[in-house]
């Protein structure tokens, strides 16, 4: 397992902050430099145990690192990657954390081939892993065990650069799964986009005097509406039309449950709820 | 607070079960008579603690019991209060556990009215408390503690009865909320089996070749889709209308995210997304 001198953490909130810790639980880096804008939360960062040393710089946190991981929201992350680019040495690789790849990956790849071509290395990834809580302090060294962790390298990405990525996340407990940024962005539209704007239509919905009537059946359906809503608004905007598609998709589904409500129709009310506990149990708890 | 020399439960599954288990944790009843169809079910009761004796004799079960609690599918309840009422003493109290009242409460005031006048008393209850486990073994003593449970007396309940069953859940640690049987439905059908019908219709939205790329967000929102589909089948069959009425004010609030995602309005997204947030945060975890 690859051991690393120095790995930088840019955005060190619950994805990156839950990085650094679980490299220095398991002895996987000397260094990790933990770069942000905000000083109080990058103390934080440093209270938690999740970094060594933190820099609001990031030429100079990115300086001496081997290994970038940007983990700061969608919008933000191609020019974090642009500017971490121009500041680290030959052969340093780059990967990030954003949960939309497809406008990304292509506007990355295009802005390192126009620079300094061949180096550094950019590898897109995205952890399924995360919570509605944020900030460091909500960081856990086992947040990647046994979670998938998707890794879209294009026609452009080198391959010695997507084997050590793909060793990273390994390296971590985590199960890769490698695809192309579109197969990423449409999979996962369906699995976290729309589960996302499900649960915060249906909180949305529910009448503020009807609150205090809510069970544990409610609360866990709507549990990731209380997530950050800016970072879901940029998602949501940076995948778009696959979000559309999934939302069209489990509207057809719900059309055909008022059918059967309005019909009274108890057989065809049996068969969807047997069909959603069917895939409900595939997947476990 | 009142202690029972006999109380006969009728369904000892997880509700019914959870009922006898806090009853006799808390010696609040002698002896807890479990009445059921399947004697495998009923020696698991008995094994798990929640009951101290059993009968699949409705005649024999209800015989000494001052409190009968219905436990059963809310399709069965009307009929097994008719046969308690049949075969127990003067001035028993009994109770349910249905998640729709309005139908389910007029029947039962009218064939008690139609029967034996006066006795026994009968009054609807719907604990908000579950889980998508079943079965007796997945009983908990505290099931009932810090939740609200509805109590739905119509101009026909008697007072004393209805003090007795509210006492009689308070017992049990529980909040009690006093509401008729319509109000109760219409509020049930936006908290609890809207949530139930988005999560059934979610999972089953989800290819399945794309299970392997859930995460907790999906797992979370699509949690009690796991639940019993015939029960469910049951309660949005008695809850038909305030359900189709819920669906339809949840399509209007997925209609504005729609239209959010087709213009990419950024605003409008960050609205919505803060609104579901806001109404989930009053709730908690």
């Amino acid at each position: 397992m690859r051991r690393w001198d120095t790995v930088a953490i840019i955005g060190v909130g619950l994805i990156g902050g839950s990085i650094g810790l679980a490299l220095r639980k398991r002895k996987l880096a000397k260094h990790v430099v933990g770069v942000g804008r905000r000083k109080s939360s990058l103390a934080k960062a440093l209270a938690c145990g999740c970094v060594t040393n933190t820099t609001t710089s990031v030429s100079r946190g990115v300086a001496n690192a081997e290994l970038i991981v940007v983990c700061t929201p969608v919008e933000q992350i191609a020019e974090h990657v642009s500017a971490a680019a121009a500041h680290c040495s030959d052969g340093t690789i780059v990967t990030d954390a954003g949960s939309a790849k497809a406008e990304l990956v292509a506007q990355i790849d295009s802005a390192l081939v126009h620079g300094r071509q061949g180096r550094p290395f950019f590898v897109g990834s995205h952890p399924i892993a995360g919570s509605e809580k944020t900030g460091p302090e909500a960081a856990r060294a086992d947040l990647f065990e046994d979670r998938v962790v998707v890794v879209t390298p294009t026609d452009r990405t080198d391959a010695g650069a997507v084997a050590a990525i793909e060793a990273f996340w390994r390296s971590l407990s985590a199960t890769v799964v490698r695809m192309s940024p579109e197969e990423h962005d449409a999979a996962l539209a369906a699995t976290s986009h729309l589960p996302h704007l499900v649960a915060s239509a249906l909180a949305a919905a529910t009448a503020d005097e009807l609150l205090p009537l809510t069970g544990s059946g409610w609360q866990d359906t709507t549990r990731v509406a209380a997530g950050d809503a800016e970072l879901w608004r940029q998602i949501f905007l940076a995948n778009q039309a696959h979000t559309l598609k999934a939302l069209e998709d489990f509207e057809t589904v719900l059309s055909r449950f008022r059918n059967a409500l309005i019909h009274a129709d108890g057989a065809l009310l049996a068969s969807l709820l047997a069909e959603g506990k069917r895939r409900r149990d595939a997947v476990g708890s």
